[in-house]
């Protein structure tokens, strides 16, 4: 259902265990990007109403997450601060195509996968930590049902610039790209590492 | 109180006259364009919570006048488009100093100098269609009061980069300069034209 050609491995789940006030700073981050992702195809769209106002929503529910997390942080007297981009995000929207519609689809559905993998994470991540922090696991189960959401709205509106076939085929080998990226890993521990 | 320094003329009154439909295509882009200014000022300035919060108020705001100005346009069989940009946005954000913390102060006072110009002129077009057309005045009624808030939020905001003495000199330059800006008119009809 998510489109995803891997599970996150115990090797980023250590990770967590070391680093996780880091990954938590980057999770903020995520959701402001992901917000300002949303607002990009707005504006690259905008003679678009069905994606402009899905886009609107995806803004405001990723706003109000960041802001869930930012509270999470203070609460926790993490110093929410600025950190080093991982690989991930610049890796895969390299593979946007630069013609459109192509560029449209790709957009969409790399902004697709990278919920999806969010997704998946916080899932792992409450089920890995629900023994030792159930506020934590409960705040991340709260969390990832609208990364779904938002996952298939994304994989739908890539069909409004091309067949459900050729959108299929693309999330298929962008999916596989993406599983290449995540696999490689990386030294900085972050949500998408 | 909105710190502009001059008043918009008959010349604009009459630009709208000739091109409403386009003057109102341009509005639904300005409601846009706002709200990705803020989205971009919480980008830059991401650990200011309390300018995070704002923008975040702001963003949500923006885009909800966006989809009444579309809706509006559906409305009156408008087909809502691209335009070609008109020079004001360009030239005020070309005056934005490199470095910070100036760049901050001038980012949130130009967004503040675009706010007012908007309120200026959104009760000037009320007024002006009033007689001819009471659903597009009151529309344009409604919509100048939340322009007016937010030039203070941004002049307010930007005391949190220089002092309220630096801040309002600098305001007062910008201003200045808005109004020579504004003063040029533009063969396109635009909202700031």
């Amino acid at each position: 259902m998510l489109h995803l050609q891997s599970e996150s491995t115990t090797r980023w789940l250590a990770q967590v265990d070391e680093n996780l006030d880091e990954v938590l700073i980057d999770h903020a981050h995520c959701e402001r990007k992901a917000a300002s992702t949303a607002m990009s195809l707005m504006n690259s769209y905008t003679e678009n109403r069905k994606l402009c106002e899905e886009m609107a929503r995806i803004v405001e529910e990723e706003l109000e997450h960041y802001f869930m997390v930012l509270d999470l942080l203070e609460k926790r007297s993490i110093v929410f601060q600025r950190l080093q981009s991982g690989h991930y995000g610049r890796e895969l929207n390299s593979l946007t195509r630069p013609q459109e519609p192509h560029r449209a689809v790709d957009r969409l559905l790399i902004a697709s996968l990278i919920e999806a993998r969010s997704c998946e994470r916080f899932r792992l991540l409450a089920e890995h930590i629900r023994d030792r922090d159930e506020e934590l696991a409960t705040f991340y189960e709260g969390l990832f049902e609208s990364e779904a959401r938002h996952h298939t709205t994304y994989v739908k509106l890539a069909e409004q610039f091309a067949s459900r076939k050729t959108v299929m085929d693309r999330l298929d080998q962008l999916s596989t790209q993406e599983t290449a990226i995540i696999a490689k890993g990386s030294p900085l521990a972050r949500m998408h590492s």
